[in-house]
């Protein structure tokens, strides 16, 4: 017997075919093969960067899948980001229970359109698995940057000052509203906690001396620029921009908002006397920015001063998996 | 109250700093960054691939944690052979059981290291998390070919071969080793299923019309390169490489080498006119190849020519996760 394959391809494929392949960009070979080719940028550094996400653990397993998906190539756009990378395309691994609904795949897929026309990407590899645990997935964000240009965690200098994007908390407090802990009368909250906004567009680099996304919380993350430049950062927690939603949670929230994880933000150390290119370029791509203290010369740790004055007594990290 | 962050990394960076640090290339920025940053090699097209591989699906829960960490690489320098690439770097995710033993990261991280001594490649980055299913793992892969030369599915021409690397089957019937329903004696089996052999260093490149690695079952793969090609394939079991081990299973065991999955053996079309280079190639690398058929015109199905000489009735394709 011959085996009349073209009339029975597996679902696995036709799957990939109907929610995948639409997402194809170039140098995917429109998915059908075992890898993608691509001509790299002339004269541009690649810039690479991974997250996993699980069900249950980054996101709610009840949140909308379109959603789940953007946020997914929403983080892993904040790394390029935070190292004023340009966004070029991704691949992406999507393990789920057997029996997920194909309106689950298609939402799915509908969110990656939406945010690969938002910031210019599009899916250039992947693999689609089943799992006897929740939906896991796994993107791998492909980016460039002129030669040296890419903004690294090293380079913080005393006297630069502490900058942060946007506002700081929202997410934290939007899994605390996700959890039924928090009320968010304005849906503000969950929605930063379910969809980040990447500062992709904001031209850091030659401006800032190092620099990072904000993804395990604000004290954590400035501690990671400490270590790397080898020097302490003083943080004002009242001059960290909180949105009218985490300033309506109350004063009782304000640790969370420094500590709590999922910000999306950029953190940046910006010499003082690049703060108005910084400035120029936050305008330019439509941002906020805001200074909320400085690094000195002394031993990698940060202190926060609180609102009334006194050094706050925070918990001693972000989150942390293991 | 100063956080003194250097002195309480969080368990997770002590993890990565111990087990995958060690394992950071050029470009990885030891791991400490947002992202890795690298030069393209110059005048070379990437090649990218990413896998996913889940605890129960992909391997099994008590395999050796160095096994399964150099499968996984593996399975991934697979499709770069299958591109005639060479491998540059990787990026791996791992979401693992809060509670996995600190020995399993330790041998894992041992298993990629002895693989990336052998082929050459070096750890990019990654995300490390944790999940309530089994460990659940991707990695995507970073090659490059000069440019036009990746061979891929789309090629193949009536006349030409159909040839493979290695051994076929050896994969399948490893798995049914593992699941207590066939005899080993010699470990070779439950060896190869845990195991491949990756062909980095076969230079199909210029050879080869098509190819792609046989990952789903010979069958179904070869009908991918018919489909690829709009043409048809004929081949002969009895053409087949199987490994004495295989052999010694029997004949009941021939279709399931056939169609089961897990080869990571390279399929490709040749040219009769490039036979020569081909077998100059192989022996170069020190890698058997075998001309089990050809392509022909015709619709894209694939028969296959049994030991009796009648056509074999197999299952309509191999492995489908959906």
């Amino acid at each position: 017997m011959a085996v009349a394959l073209e009339a029975g391809l597996p679902p696995e494929f036709a799957l990939i075919a109907r929610h995948f392949r639409p997402l194809a960009g170039p140098g995917s070979l429109d998915l059908a093969d075992d890898a993608a080719v691509l001509t790299p940028p002339l004269n541009r550094e690649l810039v690479l960067t991974c997250d996993a996400m699980v069900g249950g653990v980054h996101f709610l397993l009840d949140d909308p899948a379109d959603l789940v998906a953007r946020k997914l190539l929403r983080v892993n756009l904040s790394d390029l980001a935070a190292k004023g990378a340009v966004p070029l395309g991704y691949l992406m691994t999507v393990s789920a229970p057997r029996g997920t609904p194909d309106a689950w795949f298609a939402s799915f897929a509908a969110g990656l359109a939406e945010d690969q026309a938002r910031f210019g990407v599009s899916l250039l590899g992947g693999d689609t698995t089943s799992t006897p645990g929740p939906i896991s997935l796994s993107l791998t964000i492909l980016g460039h940057v002129a030669p040296g240009a890419a903004v690294r965690r090293v380079g913080a200098r005393p006297g630069d000052g502490v900058w942060v994007t946007g506002t700081i908390g929202d997410g934290a407090l939007g899994l605390a509203v996700g959890q039924g802990r928090l009320a968010d009368p304005s849906g503000h909250l969950l929605r930063r906690y379910r969809l980040p906004d990447p500062r992709i567009g904001l031209a850091i680099s030659g401006i800032a001396s190092a620099g990072m996304d904000v993804s395990d919380g604000l004290v954590q993350d400035l501690g990671h620029l400490c270590r790397a430049g080898g020097l302490g950062a003083a943080i004002d927690a009242g001059l960290v921009p909180l949105s009218g939603a985490a300033r309506a949670a109350g004063p009782e929230w304000l640790a969370a908002c420094l500590t709590g994880g999922d910000d999306y933000e950029l953190l940046l150390a910006v010499p003082p006397d690049r703060e108005a290119a910084l400035a120029a370029a936050a305008a330019e791509a439509g941002i906020d920015v805001a200074r909320i203290g400085h690094f000195h010369r002394g031993a990698p740790r940060v202190s926060v001063r609180g609102p009334d004055g006194a050094e706050m007594a925070l918990p001693s990290g972000g989150w942390s998996h293991f």
